[in-house]
């Protein structure tokens, strides 16, 4: 921050002395339910509701609400596909959401070692010449050959997610050797390379799915995906494995710790 | 991963020797199309193409692939509303999208200072009764009084993104006392702790836009978001900031690096 805030001269306030008004309690019914919808979204996710989501009157009480904001929230998560409603079954629990660490390097089957069998559809396995783009990314020479790998990944018979993986020659090399359905990519790498992973790159997008990611996925045209660029290193400092990973976003929610960095 | 991998018997293959055969080049186009879109999503997001993208035969040779699956590319990216193409103009970069940090604990308003200015429009700005699960995360009794700020953040006249924050009641009633239009929380959390920010655990998911929060957001009903939910720390540990945060997804890439976990 540059500089030091300076506080409000004359704001009068329920808050206390020089505190500003605060809005009026009344705000739109939407925005309240909003408001709701996103803490119920997170105790869902935490599996706190695995036994059916409580009453209507019970969740007013809770949220210091009215039960037709409740309702206007319940509508948001079962629109979003996370709960369904009946009348004889009341308020379920539509969708299970699995953890993805943002913060370690780890592939899918180690991190989905507890949830259940992840096995990986390979549906290109292939030698090609390198984009420029990302013979730059892999520090190779534009046109030098790349292995080039997708796979559209399951968990059970769980498709979750689309993985598009372009490798160095060396290393892809010996890691099309191994079985690829069962095994994963990162896991591989440290064998064949004797070396650990170090660090990665990532950006992480929301992005809508276009109709033939839609399709593969098994989500409806234009759902949105969580889409993931990833460059991975070896111990070493070497690029490796650039992957292009798209991730059902009804399904995966990626978490993660962080500091705040030095001034 | 448990155990080491086993390498297949007996694979023939145009890699070399005991190598698995590669599958057909001649994959879907819809496949390569998408191959290529990726690419080009973080060339155009790197600022690779802002005086427009290269001709569809300049692409086709830096991709290896025919000018029919450019095209395909390109109308992936164009429904995705990243790029436009006209028959005068050619094809241009539509939309700029903006980098935020995974890794520190950085405001908006200091992480686009060189974008330019940052502004909310204060939506909310109440004291209210926190529900369990918000005074959980908060280490409050269920009830006790937290404070409320929803603000929807804009960059220059763009809607970036919508926070809806809870705070412990003795920071929030001296934050609310500083400009919240222009100012970050965080930088004023530290100004009135006196405290540095500690850490933080995030939930990032990609979720599809509801229809207010699609109008508010100033995005077409669905569209996907990067929706971001955070806790907060001070540097003695002490959890005051709870945040839900939608961001638009065609705004907004998430960035960070990260380490391979011990084992």
């Amino acid at each position: 921050m540059s500089g030091t805030a300076r506080r409000l001269a004359h704001a009068p306030s329920v808050f206390g002395m020089s505190q500003p008004e605060p809005t009026p309690l009344r705000r739109p019914r939407a925005d309240r339910a909003r408001q709701v919808a996103d803490v119920l979204r997170h105790q869902i996710h935490a599996g706190a509701f695995d036994g059916g989501l409580p009453a209507e009157h019970d969740l007013a009480a809770e949220f210091f609400v009215s039960r037709n904001t409740i309702r206007a929230a319940l509508t948001v998560l079962k629109n979003e596909g996370l709960i369904d409603r009946g009348p004889k079954v009341g308020t379920q629990v539509a969708v299970r959401k699995y953890d993805h660490g943002l913060d370690a390097l780890v592939g899918l089957k180690e991190t989905f070692k507890d949830y259940g069998e992840v096995r990986n559809e390979v549906r290109a396995v292939q030698r090609l010449s390198a984009p420029p783009a990302v013979a730059r990314r892999l520090r190779l020479q534009p046109g030098e050959q790349v292995v080039f790998i997708e796979r559209l990944r399951y968990l059970g018979d769980l498709p979750l997610s689309l993985d598009l993986t372009y490798l160095a020659p060396d290393i892809g090399a010996e890691v099309v050797t191994y079985p690829l359905e069962t095994n994963d990519v990162f896991a591989l790498i440290e064998q064949v390379s004797g070396h650990r992973l170090g660090a990665a790159t990532l950006a992480l997008e929301a992005v809508s799915a276009d109709a033939h990611s839609a399709a593969t996925l098994q989500v409806p045209d234009g759902a949105a995906l969580l889409m993931l660029e990833r460059l991975t290193s070896l111990d070493d400092g070497r690029p490796v494995d650039l992957e292009y990973i798209r991730m059902r976003g009804d399904r995966i929610t990626m978490r993660g710790s962080l500091m705040r960095s030095n001034p």
